[in-house]
C-alpha cells in the first residue's frame, strides 16, 4: 500500500506521559509478518473518558467500554487493542472474548477487570481468535516501555497507510502539561472494515465527569466533523487516559481544553489525510445558516456527496454541484442569497455566478492539494466546519476488491 | 457512450395515446449533431399532476410549474423541454427565459400561458440560450405527430445511455385506457448535471386533485426509492396529463391505479439501470422495522453505502457492510433479531453468520446482474423497497472528467 500523498512528513516526536507504559506484540490476528496488539498500562487513579460509536450493531468491545467508562477511577487501568479483526456482530463468543481477554490482563497488570478497555478493529463477524492474543499476554505485560507509543500506533493500523500521532505540552500555573494521541482509520477497506479508534493520553490531573464532558465536546468539534464516505462503523472508539502524573489540575483550563482540541484536531486531520484513495484534503466551512444544526446539514451535504467529490477529484470547478448539495441538504437556504467561494475566489452570489469569477481562476485553484469550500447563506449566523477528501478511482479499487 | 449492460432489449412499442401529439428539434442549446427539444402538445382539458424535487436551490421552469400544476384545467395544453442546460442558478434571467419560452409556446399553439409547462436539464449556472429554441417553435408546432413518442423520449436525454419508455393498456369497465410514460435521468455527470425527467400520457379521464393524489403516491412507491449516487438533483420533475380524450373515467379505479404504479415503477428501474457506471442492479427490501419510516432508514442507508456498493461491484457478498449500514441508519434495530439473506439465501441471523451458511453460496449468487439484499429486523412490521446499483469505476470517470 502506497503511502497517501496527503501524509504528514514523518510520525511526530513524542516524549513519554508520566504515568503510560506502552507494548505491542504481533500474534497473528489476521495479518502475517507484522505486529497488531498493542498494550497501554496506565498508573494507578488514571481517569478515562471515552465516546464511542452510536452504531445499532456496534461490536462487543464497544459496548464493555461503554458500561465501564464512567466506573471508579482506583487502581491501575489498561488498554487492549487488536487489529485485523472487529469482533462485531459475533454474538455470544464475541461477549466471551472480551470477557476472558480483560479477566487476563486484570490479572497479568494486577488491576481490576473492571478498569480494562478492550478495542478490536478489522474485519466484522468473524470469530476474534483471542486465544492468540492470550498467548502473547505475558510478552506484552514484561515488555511495557514509557517510549513505546509509536509503534503502538502502528500495530493498531488496518489499512491505514501511515500511523498516526500527535503531542503538545502547555503550561497551566507555571507547570507543564502533556497531551499525546494516537490514531487509526481511512474509512473502509476490504479485506478489513476499517474504523476508526483514537487513543490519548494525558498526565493532568482531572475527575471524571470534567474529562467526559471535555473529550465528548472536543469529538463533536472534531472527530464528528470528518467524512471520508459517509459510512459510519460498528467500532469507533475514543478513550482518553488523564494519569494525574503531573500533579497539576487542569479542571475548568482554558489552555488544557484548547490544547486538547489542537491534539484532536490534528489527529481527526490525519484520519482524512489518510483517507481511502485521498489525493485533496478539503475544508468544507458553512457560514450564515439560520442555525448551526442547518450549517451542519450544509456541510455535510457537501461533504458527502459523491458528485462533490469526484468533481474535487478531476480538479473540476463545478460549483453547480455545491449548488446541487446545498439544496438537497433540507437546511434553509435562498438562492439568491447564496454565495459560494473557493479558498478567496469568489464563485456565485445573488443567485448566479458571480460577474468578477472566470472558470480559469476556479481550475487554477482546484489543482491545489488543501482546498477550502466556503459557502455563505446569507440567513443568520449559524456555522459549521467539516474535512473530507476527493473520492478516486484507488476508492473503487480498494472497495470492490473481494475481501480474501 | 457505451449502453448500459443493464439496459432494455429496446424502447417498448408504445401505440398514441388520444389527445397527445409530439415533436422535436435539433436547437443546438449544447449538444451538436442531436434533437435537444421537445414539444408535446395536450387536448384542450388536459388535467396536469405533478410532483417536483424538494430541493432548496430548485430551477426556474420547476418553480414555475409549480405555480401552474394545479391551476384551471380548461383550453389546450403543452409541455416543453430541453436537454443541455438546466436553466438553475440563472438568476432573474433564468425567470426571464422561462416567462418567454412559456409565452411564445402559447402564442403558437393558442394555449394559456398558464398552461404551458416547461422543463430543462444539463449544466447548472449557465444561462439558457432561449432564442435557439423559440427558434424551433414554428418548426416544432408544425411537425406536432400522435406517434413521436419515442423521438421526443430521445430528444430529452443528457447522459443517458438509452431512450426510456412504458406503456400499458388496461380495460376499466370494458373500455381500454391507455398510459404512457417517457423518462430520462441516470444519476449526475461532467459536463452536465443529468436530472430526473417523466412526463406520463394518459387517455383517462379524472379531475385534478384525484390525478395529483395517484401520482404524489405512485411516486413515493416508485421514483422516491430509487438512488443511483444519493445526490438530488435541482431539476427533477415529474408531469402527467391525463386528456380523457378515452371518455373513461378513472377515479378511484384500483386497475388504473395499478397500471399507473407499474408504468412508473419500470420507468424508475429503467433509469437504475441506467445509473452512472451501473453494472449490477439490485433490491433492497427491508423488513420487520418498527416503523416503515425506520425500514426506509435502512433501506436508504444500504443502498447509498459507497462501500455496500463497492462491494457489489467488486461481487464480494461483504453482508458485514450491511451490519454496518444497518448500524448507522438510525433506525431501531437489535444486532441478535437481523437475519440478512442474499436472494433466497440465508446469510447471517442471530446476531452472527448463518450455521449454514457457506461464502461460496454468496459469492455466486453475487455474480448475477439482478441481486436482491433482504433485511429483516425482527421488531414489528414495518417495510420498505428500494432499487439501486454497483458503484464502479465508471462513475468516477463520468465524474470526475473536467466539465468542458
Amino acid at each position: 500500500m502506497k503511502v497517501s500523498p496527503l501524509a504528514p512528513a514523518g510520525f511526530p516526536s513524542i516524549p513519554p506521559i508520566a504515568g503510560v507504559r506502552f507494548s505491542t506484540s504481533a500474534a497473528g490476528v489476521r495479518y502475517p509478518g507484522r505486529t497488531d496488539v498493542m498494550l497501554a498500562e496506565l498508573a494507578p487513579d488514571t481517569v478515562m473518558a471515552g465516546v464511542f460509536t452510536t452504531s445499532a450493531t456496534r461490536s462487543a468491545p464497544v459496548l464493555d467500554c461503554q458500561a465501564k467508562i464512567a466506573g471508579p477511577s482506583t487502581g491501575p487501568a489498561a488498554i487492549l487493542v487488536n487489529s485485523g479483526n472487529s469482533n462485531a456482530f459475533t454474538g455470544q463468543a464475541g461477549v466471551e472474548a472480551v470477557e476472558s481477554l480483560t479477566a487476563r490482563v486484570a490479572e497479568k497488570l494486577g488491576c481490576s477487570k473492571d478498569r480494562v478497555f478492550t478495542s478490536s478493529t478489522g474485519v466484522i463477524g468473524e470469530p476474534l481468535p483471542y486465544d492468540r492474543i492470550e498467548a502473547k499476554l505475558d510478552e506484552l505485560a514484561s515488555s511495557l516501555d514509557e517510549g513505546g507509543i509509536e509503534p503502538a500506533a502502528r500495530a493498531i493500523m488496518t489499512t491505514d497507510t501511515y500511523a498516526k500521532g500527535a503531542f503538545v505540552e502547555v503550561e497551566i500555573g507555571g507547570e507543564p502539561v502533556r497531551i499525546a494521541g494516537i490514531a487509526k482509520g481511512s474509512g473502509m477497506i476490504a479485506p478489513d472494515m476499517a474504523t476508526m479508534l483514537v487513543y490519548i493520553f494525558t498526565d493532568a490531573l482531572i475527575g471524571q465527569p470534567a474529562l467526559q464532558t471535555l473529550v465528548k465536546c472536543q469529538s463533536d468539534l472534531t472527530f464528528n466533523c470528518i467524512t471520508v464516505d459517509s459510512d459510519t462503523s460498528t467500532s469507533d472508539t475514543l478513550l482518553m487516559a488523564a494519569t494525574g502524573a503531573s500533579g497539576v489540575d487542569v479542571t475548568d483550563s482554558v489552555t488544557f481544553n484548547e490544547a486538547l482540541h489542537g491534539v484532536m484536531l490534528d489527529l481527526a486531520h490525519q484520519v482524512v489525510r489518510d483517507g481511502e484513495g485521498a489525493t485533496k484534503f478539503v475544508t468544507v466551512r458553512v457560514t450564515g445558516a439560520r442555525t448551526n444544526a442547518d450549517a451542519r446539514r450544509v456541510a455535510s451535504a457537501i461533504a458527502n456527496s459523491p458528485l462533490v467529490k469526484t468533481a474535487i477529484a478531476g480538479e473540476d470547478p463545478n460549483w453547480g454541484r455545491i449548488v446541487m448539495a446545498v439544496g438537497k441538504s433540507g437546511a434553509e437556504a435562498d438562492r439568491d442569497r447564496l454565495s459560494i467561494r473557493f479558498g478567496d475566489i469568489l464563485v456565485a452570489e445573488q443567485g448566479w455566478v458571480s460577474p468578477g469569477y472566470s472558470e480559469e481562476q476556479g481550475a487554477s485553484y482546484m489543482r491545489g492539494e488543501d482546498l477550502t469550500i466556503a459557502v455563505d447563506l446569507g440567513l443568520a449566523g449559524g456555522m459549521a466546519t467539516m474535512w473530507t477528501c476527493d473520492l478516486t478511482h484507488a476508492y473503487i479499487d480498494i472497495n470492490a476488491d473481494y475481501r480474501s
